[in-house]
């Protein structure tokens, strides 16, 4: 295991980061490329200076740039715009959806945060800018990551556009939208015969190899840096809010790290004095399809364990069967009193296009997931109607045409001519 | 023609528009929804009042959203946030490219203005917020367009979230990306068997009937407003740029109005005091592809008039035979001393990996064009590569994946086991 090897360690000074801390026993490491604790092989989380991350202000953030490095202060690496490795994603829409809140039975204000704008239109620039950061910062010379697609195509293009040698592992099944989007920039690719969970237990071995010692990881040996670029995603929803958290979020899961980051920076935003919280609190609802619901069911069967599926269906972004974070995707959804819900193949095509019907914005599958996951929590009752909710849009539709390609298309089709038109009832 | 129905007017107060003015003869008219001019059958665009525009200063625009609104005060309708029709595109990234630069022998700096990075994904929402801004003002209650793809993406996306009917027609042949795009919106969209310029021949005729009284056709009836969009792309670049105009600039041609709007803005800035040239002027440079070039025959046979040519190749969003500015982008390439290049397919499909291996930009045919342009035009000493350059790419590489997708692909494919990946060469 990981445990063996010495890890690169790096100077931090300057980060609010001070140590690495384990989530199972509390045991603190220095900085550097370890993701597993020595004591208990739990997995190693950022630990920041309290002091550190409260002397970031309001305004400091706002005279930021519009995107991620605005909340540079409250990130491990990438103080020194000279020190970053970034596609500079960050700073998405968050658009309020009456209309799909009318459709849904909600009668608060909805948002969607809509992070298929990001440089290549998914929420992993975030991470791969953070964890790329560090990585450099770590003296790795080759960056790499295992992926369920999105990830794949974010780590090629920040390698391309640093102009640093890439190696992304895929399961050979993925869609051609990200298949493509990957292989476009040059730096290899290379597809498993295999699910992502054995792709992943392949980088975790391949880590621990001499050829691949000059080799980042993203979501391996630095991904206690990785994770942490998530909670971008709750700081942005904060400051766009007018710096108040939401009374109600609804985030997709694959390994669940997403979703336990976002509450991270919901308590981080509150402890370093940037938001009070909403009066009842917050609650985090999680999201799943019906093919790869591990998460979801231990929820309802009210256990701690995760017990590993084999994931089939449509939304292939989120299947991870084994997700390593799946325990506290469930705390952060018991403790904030939240719920979870599934979606099948059917339901996700559906949230797609009621999504994009409603907003104009036009999700893969992964935020079809959630939006489906928004209507069955509102239906059982778990979700508040009256509260104001948040909803995460993590990836874009373009990425996964196939889903509703079978099901959309042109309403006419006719000869050029105005009698054509006439003739197809185009005129009324 | 046009010029018989009266066109509905509005009050633009407020607005810096002043009147519609012919590009053929001068002759003024109020601002309405029209767009030919009833003396000689002109095109018309927006006239302003010089002392509107000379009002806006560096600190109002800095104080505005990153998005083309900074520019409110320098277009002819948005200036009230709530009159927006909009999903709020651009000041999209302004990517320095030392690498492509390299490839491409150039010794200046070398930018990319990545206007993939739009809600939509293409450089169309600029132009469909500001004509649909405009439509909402002056009355019309449904929103079409005739598209070679990128617009009707964006119509189609634009009346989703504005919650107003839409009908968009297309030529039958698009690219899956492109119609699956359009279509998940739920709009109409009519799919004519024939060419761009058949249906934009088709939607000039709806126009004039009465069952299409109360629709914008954005490039058709309300033109002028939606060309105006197209100007904020110069904008971004300038202020981008420290408030400087690049000396080079190389831009696709469909219709060739893009190219002028964006000579026109750098023009503006000048004039309202907000920039100062470069010490010898700049120069405009157009791209168009092999299989639809009749703007770069035109330059080159020295020519006034742009003979209509049938389209072909993969470049279909450029794929406009008979382009309606083309005279215009002529006269532009031909006062700043600029010049003219086309690629074909093979050069197309090269410009777009050249871009993504050195930049991470993931570009459509679009701008496969204009970097194979940008080599070409260094090649054949065109363009000066010890000038700054700044290069177009205006469209997503996700809607036309089959570009590339004969090409690029997995650099290995291998069993999940470690043996598997020394097997295949992976570990060096
Ligand atoms: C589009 C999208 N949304 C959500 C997720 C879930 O992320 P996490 O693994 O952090 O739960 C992923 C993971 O790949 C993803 O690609
Ligand atoms: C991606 C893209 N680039 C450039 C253009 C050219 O625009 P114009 O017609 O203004 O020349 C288009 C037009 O459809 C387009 O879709
Ligand atoms: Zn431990
Ligand atoms: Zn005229």
């Amino acid at each position: 295991m990981t445990v063996a090897t010495p890890a690169p360690t790096a100077d931090f000074t300057g980060s609010p980061a001070r140590v690495l801390v384990c989530r199972g026993c509390g045991t603190e490491y220095p900085l550097a490329a370890q993701h597993a604790c020595w004591e208990c092989f739990g997995p190693l989380e950022i630990g920041y200076d309290p002091a550190a991350l409260a002397q970031v202000t309001r305004e400091q953030i706002a005279a930021g740039p519009p995107n991620i490095w605005r909340y540079a202060g409250l990130l491990p690496a990438g103080l020194d715009p000279a020190d970053r490795v970034s596609l500079d994603p960050g700073f998405t829409p968050l658009v309020r959806a009456d209309a799909l809140a009318a459709e849904l039975g909600l009668r608060a204000p909805v948002w969607v945060k809509d992070d298929s704008a990001n440089p290549t239109h998914s929420f992993k620039d975030r991470v791969v800018s953070v964890a790329l950061t560090a990585a450099k910062r770590l003296g790795f010379t080759r960056f790499a990551c295992a992926s369920t697609g999105n990830l794949a195509n974010s780590v090629a293009a920040h390698a391309a556009r640093a102009g640093v040698p890439s190696m992304v592992f895929i399961p050979a099944d993925l869609e051609a939208g990200k298949v493509v989007t990957t292989a476009v920039y040059g730096g290899d690719l290379v597809a498993i015969d295999g699910s992502y969970d054995d792709v992943n237990r392949l980088c975790s071995e391949l880590v621990e190899t001499e050829e691949f010692e000059d080799t980042a990881f993203v979501n391996v040996n630095v991904r206690p840096y990785y994770a942490e670029g998530s909670r971008t995603l709750g700081f942005e929803v904060a400051e766009q809010l007018g710096w108040r958290i939401p009374e109600q979020v609804v985030i997709p899961m694959a390994s669940g790290e997403l979703l336990t980051k976002i509450d991270k920076a919901f308590s981080e935003l509150v402890e370093a004095g940037l938001v009070e919280p909403p009066a009842g609190g917050w609650r985090v609802f999680g999201a799943q399809s019906a093919g790869c619901n591990p998460i979801v069911t231990a929820l309802a069967a009210g256990v701690d364990e995760v017990t590993p599926v084999k994931p089939t269906g449509i939304a292939k972004s989120l299947n991870i069967g084994d997700p390593a974070a799946g325990p506290y995707a469930l705390a952060a959804v018991r403790r904030t009193g939240g719920w979870m819900a599934e979606a099948d193949d059917d339901e996700i095509r559906e949230g797609i296009r009621a999504l994009a019907r409603t907003t104009g914005i036009f999700a893969e599958t992964a935020g079809g997931v959630t939006v489906a996951a928004l209507r069955t929590l509102v239906k059982e009752g778990r979700l508040d109607p009256a509260a104001e909710t948040v909803v995460f849009n993590t990836g874009d539709g373009l990425k996964t045409l196939d889903a509703v390609a079978g099901l959309v298309g042109p309403t006419y089709r006719v000869k050029p001519s105005l009698k054509g038109l006439r003739a197809a009832g185009v005129m009324g």
